[in-house]
């Protein structure tokens, strides 16, 4: 692992200022909808409706204040941009932001209402990881990494701490006979969308510390499916491309920090963009949450995986973010993706 | 006042251990499309994705041990019901919900899958209402009224009372400097979409007590504005018909329990359903929260008074609930509605 439980629960107490435990709910008709228990984890609630604001606070509360004088820079395709915007207004650290040209208006136009500077640069996010690369090195800017950060990661890893405790309040309602259908349930897999891995590798730390024993299965896109490719070969493939609208998993290749512990999921399976957009309409008609892609891989995941689990198992998935742009509402909808 | 401030500090002490505060936010994008400062209370975050969950707790824990265990019925269209729904469930209270026919299909579902017993009848919610009331004769169960009920407008004005305190928080930020504009900024209004009128009593309420001199304005959908012009004509009207897409809104009468003190609203307006379709539409582009018609009437209501506020006003509006059914989301994302 690239580190330790130890800065996991650092990274806790950095958040417990900025940023409230999210709910872990159940909902009946998508537990039948799906054949098992599901457990939601609503990351959507969190101040930029996605998980990666956990990321942002992790990162910006470690910087020493020298650093924070300095500001941050960042490539994103939206999510890890806005969260490290949203924790540069708490904390007041300037914050230039790199997004590929042509990304999602909306998460550009979150991003600047944040008060983050917003600059348009290459053709997809890796290239915008060069553009940002460069500008830190000319403005003296701190580089904040989507993946390869050990704070970002740590902060990532929050999510499942928490998702393992609420886990745990579902387990001793049932054993206390309060449970809806009177059945014992434990928890017995989270299933987690991998776009650079924070997600995965935290959920593989949360449960090595808190629930030994719980299977952690990765889910990609299929047109990004670099690090899903490499995980079945055994080693480090690259993609030319990356085109789904599932724009937060749109990933061309592995990360250092997160390759070698996502080698030890349980399971990675790769779903196509009309199974991404069918686990958003299912998510909306039993939840009434609207999922951006990314937020529903994991649930679209899970479908692929359900025969892989016992009849009345309790998995969890990911509900993160919910940053879709109208005009792909409009499509997901109206059933054209 | 048909129930006092100390009914409140109650019901808000009932309610701690089952629902979590919900957050009051801005967003940076919406301030600008609408030149105000607006603040979103988040009552989509609660269990039911809508605020009548507080009514629907408040009412639950406040029957005595007998009535509990006689159980409890309802007529709604969705929310209120849901929301007794999910309160039983958590209480062990046996729960019977009527709904008028054609109801919102996915808005029963949550019903039934919070393990109430759903019964359709009647051709609207006052007709489900007299169906009810047969029902709970003959069951010998308890009636729970969506408005005419003290503990139900206690539940609904613990919205308001925490959103007074968590203004307070914005202008303690404004007055330190650590707002985003340098602005100060005051709460001035709450603008509050009105079906029974709980949520705007609740609102009258808590200004009383907390914030006085801010103003609470009603809304209503134009096609179902009996209490829209009963205000206006000060005097007690019904309509025939109550045909608005915005289900939570449609009523057709007034009730005996919130008409007077709705009278001292300091004003009211109706808006369309194209009015209310747009409102979701830019609620959705500016935060990505997608709420149902009820839900963002209030931000449609506050587009047709924006002029009666001061520049830089602070304005809050009431993001409940999120429960649109996948057809209508279709409908408001298309242009269609």
């Amino acid at each position: 692992m690239s580190i330790t439980w130890e800065d996991v629960l650092a990274a806790r107490r950095r958040l417990a200022p900025y940023l409230p435990v999210t709910p872990l709910r159940r909902y009946a008709a998508l537990d039948e909808a799906i054949g098992l228990r599901v457990l939601v984890k609503h990351e959507n609630h969190l101040p930029t409706n996605a998980f990666k604001v956990r990321n942002g606070v992790s990162f910006m509360t470690a910087l020493p204040p020298e650093q924070r004088t300095r500001g941050v820079i960042a490539a994103s395709r939206g999510n890890h941009g806005a969260g490290l915007a949203w924790a540069g207004e708490q904390l007041g650290v300037p914050v230039v932001i790199c997004v590929p040209h042509g990304n999602n208006p909306e998460k550009n136009a979150a991003i600047r209402g944040f008060g983050a500077e917003l600059v348009e640069a290459g053709r997809d996010y890796d290239e915008s990881v060069e553009v940002a690369t460069r500008i830190a090195r000319e403005r003296g800017l701190v580089m904040a990494h989507s993946t390869n950060d050990a704070n970002v990661l740590a902060g990532a890893a929050t999510l499942s701490a928490e998702l393992c405790e609420q886990a745990g309040e579902f387990e001793r309602r049932s054993r206390e006979g309060q449970d809806d259908r009177g059945e014992r349930a434990a928890l017995d897999a989270i299933v987690v969308a991998v776009g650079g891995g924070s997600q995965a590798v935290g959920a593989l730390l949360a449960t090595d510390a808190l629930r030994p024993g719980v299977a952690v299965h990765g889910v990609q896109a299929a047109a990004a499916a670099a690090i899903h490719d490499s995980w079945h070969a055994g080693t480090r493939l690259t993609t030319p491309t990356a085109d789904t609208f599932a724009d937060g998993l749109a990933t061309r290749a592995t990360y250092d920090l997160t390759w070698e512990p996502l080698r030890r999921l349980a399971g990675f399976v790769a779903v196509s963009d009309a199974e991404i957009a069918d686990a958003i309409r299912l998510l909306w008609r039993t939840t009434h949450n609207l999922a951006e892609g990314a937020g529903a891989a994991g649930l679209a995941g899970l479908r692929q995986l359900r025969d892989r689990f016992r009849p009345g198992a309790s998995v969890a998935v990911i509900l993160s973010g919910s940053n879709l742009d109208e005009p792909t509402v409009r499509r997901v909808m109206s059933g054209e993706l």
